[in-house]
């Protein structure tokens, strides 16, 4: 492999150049391997963060960094793969559902998932309210799980993209994580190294969102998809709303009730809306001809939900824990609700429990907020709007601090917002 | 003091804010104790770049880098204190006569110095071409020989500063030095720690400069004039021209030798309009009403220059250095010199010894480029233009082809360019 002065290559794009192929390739190993010091890498990130990477470099940065670790291979099974990512949003807990509802239809659903940090919960402590679940499979459990059942929700290895892992470190204390190249970089080395053939994006854009405004949800998504298509993966995305939280509940064990009522065949009409869309997408990218609705209506995604949760350790038919105190928080006028604030509804989670401020610490299985008016719906003063719910009541009192304002009450109904905004493919 | 986020401030400069004075003060002095890490100051670095610091951002990082070490006092002293700083130029010996001409008119000149890197060389490795002389005094030293003398050229401690030190190590492995705030602070907070009453400035422009446009120069210039008159100190720049490179020879004692001979009232006409350009600048700055010009002819710098070389242990009557190697370069066609590639000369001159290419390294005392034609000269084809020294004959090839095409040849003469091309002072 060629070498190159790192001084220069900030230099470069610093000044709005182009880094070649085999630059990128040397800074990522370098990088990794710590020839590249972590004060050069962070000035070349905030270099990227004013000069941004073309598509180009961005493909060939994203397969340097899986070149720096494992790269998993699904092509035994006899099921073709599909993978669904979402870019964080709160009461999202679409995975839950959508991952045996689509290896229902035929599918190998292969959904390496991590745990949450900040307002948005994390997929893998979600499913740790059920009592024995285990995130934790060798390769070979997965590859087994997927071919019997078709869906694995696990966590995802450190040997995957261990380039993006320090480099996302680096970031993150550096000011540097608000790139949108990095983030797509970052995304979907860890999708593309995991092996799946297809996958479908959703990336979500207001308030509750990482991306604010559509634009740079638009622009997240064409990258990310533009990266895919790159490396060989069918990738379409879904831009979704979510300036209101999704579903009716924000919390670990109270988001697996509310899948379990969706695969039952109810639950709030958004999951269930947002659930058949990605799962529409996720079929048709895999070439099968099915229509998910029939799985959740014949109990096939209840029975394939039932099944991964038993070969993960979990028992899906003993009760979820509940929080030893609840509070309310009540309606202060007739009329509306016109606007729900997802950060307010995710920041109070987060302080009931539901969620954690540093990586390792432990979080509350039962901890959250459900809500039972959602925009459009009519409410009269003093009606509960939110349950609060935490086995440590000490943090009721900020957690109603952050729901103060977060729901806005009108005479008039508001328009119906669409939940799916658009829809990017490839070309 | 208060405390602050690092990443809170890096992003708020990266996205365009401005910093606090608190949070100034605060970053400066947590970066120097190591609270602040490398990798978050040179991501701060490269958003300045791109942001820049207003004038009063500005004021206060120089002022908070001062307060890291510590300040030098010359208020004792019953001379006024005025120093000179160049950015950098090939041939640039000019503090050498400067110096002890401003002190001969009754001026203390503080003139602490470095070593040099790259394709300029340094003040000290200059002076130590002379046999004895010693760069190091202590601060009591140079007190004293400021009072009796006048003039001092040594070394600048380490205790001014630190933290621009640190930050400068830093930009240097982080592609950020070449940003206009950034060099400001650096060289003024330096000169302001030094203690000095006045400040001028030469800013050099064109090919042979670190800035190399008029527009970069002016910026550079203004920017340093701002911080010095805030902090005090009564500051002047003139922007000079570096196209061509300055007098006859660069090397270190070839131009030891070529400043002896401006005192003794002779040498290239562009080194002593320069000299005496700075040092009228320097004698208003420190109030003194005196033609430097009369203390040039009659002899009472040399007095001066002898004083101090003999006041740091050197002998300024024993013979220079010489080298053992010597080679030319020999004109190509007949004509008038229009140009004269300064970068080239510089490279050359290093490429023989007499700079280094890391710090700590020796250089040569001999070693550099003489040259026997300036632009403007006529010149007949074969005539030599440039004779090369070196001990270390195995150097002259690279060297000679640092000198290709270094010197552009046409029919005509040029028409003459001013080599002081603009006087930038407060308000």
């Amino acid at each position: 492999m060629s070498t190159f002065d790192a001084v220069d290559l900030i230099r470069t794009k610093r000044d709005g150049g182009r880094l070649t192929d085999e630059a990128i390739d040397w800074l990522i190993r370098a990088y990794t391997d710590g020839v590249v010091a972590d004060e050069q890498m962070s000035a070349m990130a905030m270099a990227i963060f004013f000069r941004g990477l073309d598509g180009s470099e961005l493909s060939r940065w994203t397969n340097a960094m899986i070149a720096t670790g494992e790269r998993m291979d699904f092509s035994s099974l006899s099921r073709p793969t599909v993978d669904k990512h979402s870019t964080g949003g709160v009461g999202d807990k679409i995975t839950l559902p959508l991952a045996p509802l689509v290896a229902a239809c035929g599918a190998a659903v292969p959904q390496l998932s991590g745990r949450g940090l900040g307002h948005t919960g994390g997929t893998l402590d979600k499913l740790e309210a059920i009592p024995g679940w285990r995130a934790s499979l060798s390769n070979a459990e997965m590859l087994a799980q997927l071919e019997s059942i078709g869906a694995v929700i696990c966590a995802a290895g450190s040997g995957l993209a261990p380039a993006d892992k320090k480099l996302y470190a680096l970031r993150d204390v550096t000011a540097t994580v608000e790139s949108i190249p990095m983030i797509s970089a970052s995304i979907m080395s860890k999708k593309i190294a995991e092996g799946t053939a297809s996958l479908v994006l959703d990336v979500k854009t207001g308030a509750g969102a990482f991306m604010k405004t559509h634009s740079d949800s638009k622009a997240l998504a064409e990258t990310m998809v533009g990266i895919g298509t790159d490396a060989g993966v069918n990738t379409v995305a879904l831009i979704t709303d979510m300036d209101a939280p999704l579903g009716r509940s924000a919390g670990n064990g109270l988001e697996v009730a509310e899948s379990v009522e969706v695969l039952a065949g109810g639950g709030p009409s958004d999951v269930v809306e947002l659930t058949l869309a990605l799962a529409r997408e996720m079929l048709a990218c895999a070439g099968i001809d099915a229509d998910p609705a029939d799985a959740l209506a014949s109990g096939r995604a209840m029975d394939t939900w039932k099944a991964m949760i038993r070969a993960q350790g979990g028992d899906p038919e003993a009760p979820l824990p509940v929080a030893r105190h609840t509070d309310v928080v009540t309606a202060e006028a007739d009329g509306y609700v016109t606007g729900m604030n997802a950060m307010g509804v995710g920041l109070a989670a987060w302080r009931l429990g539901a969620g954690r401020a540093k990586q390792g610490e432990p979080v509350q299985a039962a901890a959250g907020v459900t809500w039972h008016a959602a925009v459009g719906d009519a409410v009269r003063k003093g009606q509960t709007l939110f349950t609060l719910h935490t086995d440590t009541p000490e943090r009721m009192d900020r957690a109603k601090e952050a729901l103060q304002g977060a729901v806005t009450i009108a005479d008039a109904a508001p328009q119906r917002r669409p939940l799916v905004l658009e829809r990017i493919s490839a070309g």
